[in-house]
């Protein structure tokens, strides 16, 4: 392999390995096993596992799909629900494990890398944004009440949407699904 | 110190290390320093690490106060606010660390231990039950709305309120607390 393409394996191993187990979990050991590359090598591509958690994070955050969510050519509340039918689906299709690997290095990381949370943050405001772009054209299409601020209405949904997935984690059961879709898109998003 | 109060300092230490650090990151070893007993006390009381964050999570669960949600003394629609403003006071004083333990373990530790996903499980339920009494209390009293089912609101709030501690983690600031409080008493609870 290039250079490069280790550095890409490394990647790819990262955010599946971070994602099954967790940060503290999944050891360099386990990324570089995992990526078939010598153990040796990580050291050539990044300086620390945390540095590695960062780029797994932008990573998976291009995974999330988000450029859907500013697609003009369809209708702006149906954009809303198919995202998160997407990812409603995806983890059905993973048996309810994983959750979302922001929300899992947010809660596992947080207090103890400030990277790591910076990098959160960013990827969570990201999010937000572009949820608030699709909420605001619903509102401005007179789909969605203009009564709560589209910033506030796409955080507080995305909140709920993180606490879903540990809910769902939680049981094994789409129960918590079915309530965030009957309560976004029935009250908030109505 | 007697053979029940060893125990004792081990859940209390637990509760704190597991909070502050994780399950993972919390060794047996930095649970009994902290409890101030020998490492080789810890097996006399608890057959695993995984037996024991069961029994701190029971214990974290009774500092939830939410006996206080279901206090007919007050009126149902103060109760909910007071009991999440327990909540983001309690976290705001820590300057937005630590989360929910309940949410921690669910996110961590659910994919890879059944007894602990199980203990979760049962934690969110008993809390979503003590949201729902909450809230039906003011749906009969014409407080809220009747026309979401008090026990999908109560799931939907709590499952926004995990969230809402990831991001307030991530951001050090009140401005998810604050988005948290407005839909859910200016638009849910309404």
């Amino acid at each position: 392999m290039s250079r490069r393409s280790v550095r890409e394996e490394i990647v790819n191993a990262a955010v599946e390995q971070f994602h099954a187990r967790g940060f503290n979990a999944a050891g360099v050991k386990d990324i570089t096993d995992s990526a078939g590359v010598p153990k040796g090598s990580f050291y050539n591509h990044f300086v620390s596992k945390e540095a590695l958690a960062v780029v797994a994070l932008e990573r998976y955050g291009e995974s999330r799909q988000l450029s859907e969510l500013t697609d003009a050519s369809v209708d702006p509340l149906l954009r809303l629900r198919q995202h998160f039918e997407f990812l409603r689906d995806e983890n059905t299709g993973r048996d309810f494990s994983r959750g979302c690997l922001i929300g899992g290095f947010g809660t596992e990381m947080a207090d103890h890398s400030d990277v790591i949370r910076e990098a959160v943050r960013v990827s969570l405001e990201r999010w937000a944004q572009a949820l608030a772009a699709a909420i605001g054209q619903a509102q401005e299409s007179g789909q969605v009440a203009a009564t709560t601020d589209a910033k506030t209405l796409a955080r507080f949904i995305l909140n709920a949407w993180e606490g879903t997935l540990i809910s769902a984690r939680s049981e094994h059961s789409e129960a918590s699904y079915e309530v965030f879709f009957d309560t976004v898109f029935g009250t908030l998003l109505a």
